[in-house]
């Protein structure tokens, strides 16, 4: 049997957890020391760290306080892991909780957090996704199922003093273009909310004072919701500090590409990995690694059969843009949509559809001035119902009955 | 035996085939008819018509003059086809003709075109690449060799005279940003390189001051360059005019997902499509359709096992920008560039492969405040070596000997 | 939370468990109820319910009680069943038990039980695979480490007491074509070691010495050992009596096509199965239904690069056999495990990789007189090294310190 | 442009063609000459070299001369290959002559060669296939239709003298068993129809009397029938003769494993075949190889969902067979054609359907005695229907106004 090295109690607060962090400092201790080829478990809280329920209110969502996210799980100490080395770890598996066989999906309201499309859907929202086994459904969004893509959204390890440095700078430097904005550019940090794991005392403040948000991927990878990243993948991760210090934590059971839910993918409310590590000494000078990179599953959903909506970067009020993937992109998130209502769905669930199933985003061009053309990609089977064209029109096979749980600012 | 409707003649100038038009404009007349259920063929010029030549000189890259580009085959008038229609065309087959078994990747010069990395590769590079059967390499990248995922890089419906004009006016608006901008923003209207098809005289003339460029994508499809409108897809286009005006051109033998190279893919010195065309009468309201959507090719390359790079939208500088999509798929081409060369690569060789394999681009993640998280995934399976990481770092084992030719401006 | 309505404890002796049982007779009581929609988890010992130890010593398959094998789990009654319904089965997930990650693969000697290649291997050996998360590996196989496609070799409904005096009937007429071969043609019921589940008394004894063996596949599905039943499909099975009663067990980590090994596939030490069960009332005629028909999952290794080895029906010594995919199978077999030894691994090694990996065989040819013709496919990522034949000829990556353990007659 | 090495004229017959021959034997001449590296153009006739035609009569497949049969492309000789070693031939491309875009698939007469299921359609059947691009369909057999698995039917390389009469020793003893058997158990030389290449006069009268028949797959490949050989794939031929002396004709668009039908798949009615070849010297004692071993192609359909029936060796009477694969898959493929029944098609449009498409057949179990069980794979996407089990039963979606044209004996 392996060894679970961190256990989360999902009944007791995460900030009492001293194995647990929601900040990236290199003084955070090592919560646990492994050797180069160990396998272990971590145990993992959701991202809020229980501030969601399974429930139909969608207040929670709205309220929520994003200055406390994300939780992870770690640092994991590897004993002889040095700076510049690679940390190679492989994904051995990934599963919810006995006790949490669920998950949520949210949009956050266009004053606290937002998303990619937070104009055309500005309040909080929540669904419920029941895991039943390898699959997921949802109350709020009927006629969908799907095999879990299992993942972490965030992973990565502890920065070094002088990369801490680097994020804080250049983040408060674009913070500083605009300090006023709602919602802001980026997030500085913020001491009161920090957890800083085993840290206490004068350590702990003058850390939480410094420690950088979880919310953005950065140069260690971190919160880069890739989808990808499933069970069974390999990843090679740059190493900064002494020990590596790998955390993880944000399971989701699936998401599409973009995470553009924002709140998010299916955020499993508990679970746990199975991980193993391994080391390329001096990995990132051999192989001129900056970011992270990695090897897929061999064991992820085989869906085949796409539905692909393109989108160009021409805005919906018809402003031409300069070769903006980010608009095209939305643009293709809302063809979709609309498309999807044509079956009866309303637009809330269908973006629900977009932020949760194994939906694919493609760069597709990116230097015809001045379109870019970006793709999102449907796999149609996880429809109980077919969605493709055809000459009759498309048939209603949502009726309406439920929708997706709306709390209003 | 299918009957091809459209013949080119790859040693005769495009501007003399009446059935070839460059620019987009609802009074360019079909060069011919089919009825609803029809399959036929339509040959290809490349996209420049043989500007480019099969020979170790990038000279012709640098000097292209790209106000005549793309020479597209049509408009194919589709009998009872009406606006608002969408016209469903099969991709039945595309191959390369038989006399021409060969394509072309380039890089523009900065001052003539760019591409994605320009300011990393300045000066025009073309590469040569052979067909052999379902595969391609080329002299000048050594060490690879891939299964060609064929598909016209443009191909849509006549606009109406209403949609061109919204391109012509919101482009301008654009250009009226930066006017003296090189290179521009966008391209407007040239009259004296259009080739307006059967046109002539004034009416030529006025449609040519008029007609769009063909460069960007844009509602009904157009220079998408998306790789996976390949051979065997089905595509569904809004249809603006009576008869719909179905042109192609621009095929490409293989492309990575956002055509970085820009000169382009493996641009296909001649080609053909077989297609089918059949109608959804009032298909744009019925579905609620903006821009073209698509159903995948079942057979592509079955590529599988991927080493995948990572970039967040910190650019080259260290600059931070806010939520940019392109500048994270830029950091990712830059890793992978930078990665390939360990193994012997120029970066020119990489930057080649990124532009030409069937890499894909994906959007990973779009909301994590201010990074943006782009994916690049590269097939192994397309190198002639493992180039996956290990501990005895990597091999060279591309010796150097060749290169990519260049022209200096 | 999900009901485990069948629990099983590894130490306790499976005939002490009156939910499990190792016959097919209608008479077995259901050992619990659900109702259709229902979803459910049973727990599974091995088929062997704990005879072959986790050790380097082969003595226990040479040993091994042939007829007291498969204790199964169930049968389950699933309220409103009757014979002629379908009985719809979602294998939503299935696992080891956590004390209990790993498995064994087998030959047996040839004096008990014998295997496909009996004549090549006459003697029991034993190898132990550790699972990793989805993934395994043997101390005994060097080399070589795969994902799971975990699935039970061994499921389907009760059959009716005219069903099993079909199978008694026709089975007693071949094992009197030749009494007194070793191996029989086929196993005849054995009261002694019969486990009837919840039975006592007089109704067991009756019960036991008509009970049919559960070594074949028969009509209700039953010892199928079908890979591709893998967690994730879906089965519909016939229902011959009220209730159904579906039983399950030997579970396999991974096998390949044929399970030519016969002890069989990496045959799990214990194990649980996550399911659902629906109905279609009159199914079998609905749609003419005589054997179980499925739904491979969406989530199997994702293996593409496959070595593939064919065979035909011309048999070792050269004999030639008229259409016979057995002896066409077996060629292919023992032209892999020729093919393998090259690379340094032993005869017995090479058998058990074709036994355990996820390997295809495919009927390839039944027509062409004389000789059918089978493939074998090799999945080339299992090797930690490249198999593929190339100009220099094979490496002995394989050093021979291991093997895989023997227990001689 | 790629030489092509072999033309055939498909008005005139095979039999005036010295660059093709039906019989297999060393001292058949090579057509033509290549060198190791070389890629060049065979093209080929169909199997029976025009015999069958595109018209509703069953009756040319009756009345065929299987004697006659296959007319094969070649022998090409590569420069340098000697007995022992391997020639490595990359099926860079196959397709249909422009002129002939149409196959066939047809069963035969019980008098006049059979089939698998014979039993149950003993009369001369024909369905034919038109092509349309990648893709098929057939005015016998509506509601399907599916992209091609193109693949010759037959190639290998000439055999030895010894190996010639290896193989008419053990068939004539196979006959000799049964030598007045309707059908017989194997086909001798029959020297009137022979077709020697260019060999004329008695030394042509001496190798006709001896030249093995194409009929059977051997140890040198030859007709082995398997659909995975398609275009794109590589292939390992064991070299028996100075030069090699590749053979190759019988080209399919599409076939189910197993070729159940006979005649056969969908036997193209001319086509060409784009190769190269290589040698690994010595290859054959390196790798232990005695039948051909080859890598499938990357770019072959990709479906995925399947619908799986299975069968086991209890024969349709109710007959207990002892472990024969044969006996499973007919049954599965009984069962999968009772099935398709219920939603219209005729037992022989369903009988076709398994012959064409790329179904696939797997050696599911060979150990529990005393069932073998075969799985055959249905892919779902090929039919314009749904076709999966549902509570409501199937529906008629084949109207039966069309059906297989007959010939009776």
């Amino acid at each position: 049997m392996t060894d679970t090295l961190i256990k989360v109690d999902l009944d007791t607060p995460a900030t009492e957890n001293p194995q647990v962090h929601n900040r990236w400092h290199p003084d955070i201790p090592m919560a646990c020391w492994v050797k180069p080829g160990d396998d272990f478990i971590l145990e993992t809280y959701d991202w809020t760290a229980g501030a969601i329920a399974n429930n139909d209110d969608a207040s929670d969502v709205r309220d929520v306080d994003l200055s406390t996210v994300h939780y992870l799980s770690g640092p994991v100490g590897v004993e002889g892991a040095a700076p510049g080395d690679l940390l190679v770890v492989d994904l051995l598996d990934i599963g919810a909780k006995e006790e949490a066989p669920w998950g949520f999906n949210g949009f956050f309201s266009q004053q606290n957090g937002g998303g990619f499309l937070t104009e055309h859907f500005p309040h909080a929202q929540k669904s419920i996704w029941d895991f039943h086994g390898l699959y997921t459904s949802s109350r709020h969004v009927p006629g969908v199922h799907f095999a879990g893509l299992i993942h972490p959204g965030l992973i990565g390890c502890l920065p070094s003093r002088d990369l801490l440095e680097t994020w804080n700078r250049r983040e408060a430097d674009l913070i500083a273009t605009n300090p006023d904005r709602v919602p802001p550019l980026a997030n500085p940090p913020v001491a009161a909310t920090a957890h800083m794991g085993a840290m206490t005392g004068d350590d702990r403040d003058k850390a939480a004072a410094e420690g950088a948000r979880t919310v953005p991927p950065r140069e260690h990878g971190g919160n880069v919701d890739i989808k990808d990243l499933s069970r069974g993948s390999k990843i090679f991760f740059p190493v900064y500090v002494d020990g590596g210090g790998l955390s993880v934590g944000d399971l989701h059971f699936s998401q599409g590409d973009g995470e553009i839910t924002f709140c998010g993918a299916i955020e499993m409310a508990g679970g746990w990995v199975h991980m193993k590590v391994e080391l390329i000494k001096g990995g990132m000078a051999k192989y001129g690694i900056k970011n992270p990179i990695f090897k897929p599953s061999p064991i992820t959903p085989n869906y085949k059969d796409y539905l692909i909506f393109e989108g160009i970067s021409v805005d919906e009020t018809g402003h031409q843009h300069y070769l903006d993937v980010n608009v095209a992109y939305r643009q293709a998130c809302l063809n979709a949509i609309e498309y999807l209502k044509k079956f009866g769905y309303s637009g809330a669930q269908a973006y629900s559809i977009l932020g949760v199933a194994p939906v694919q985003g493609h760069i597709s061009g990116v230097v015809d001035i001045p379109n870019s053309c970006a793709t999102l990609w449907i796999p149609s089977e996880i429809f109980d119902f077919d969605i493709h064209p055809g000459s009759d029109g498309p048939m209603k096979h949502i009726d309406g009955r439920v929708d997706v749980p709306i709390a209003y600012d």
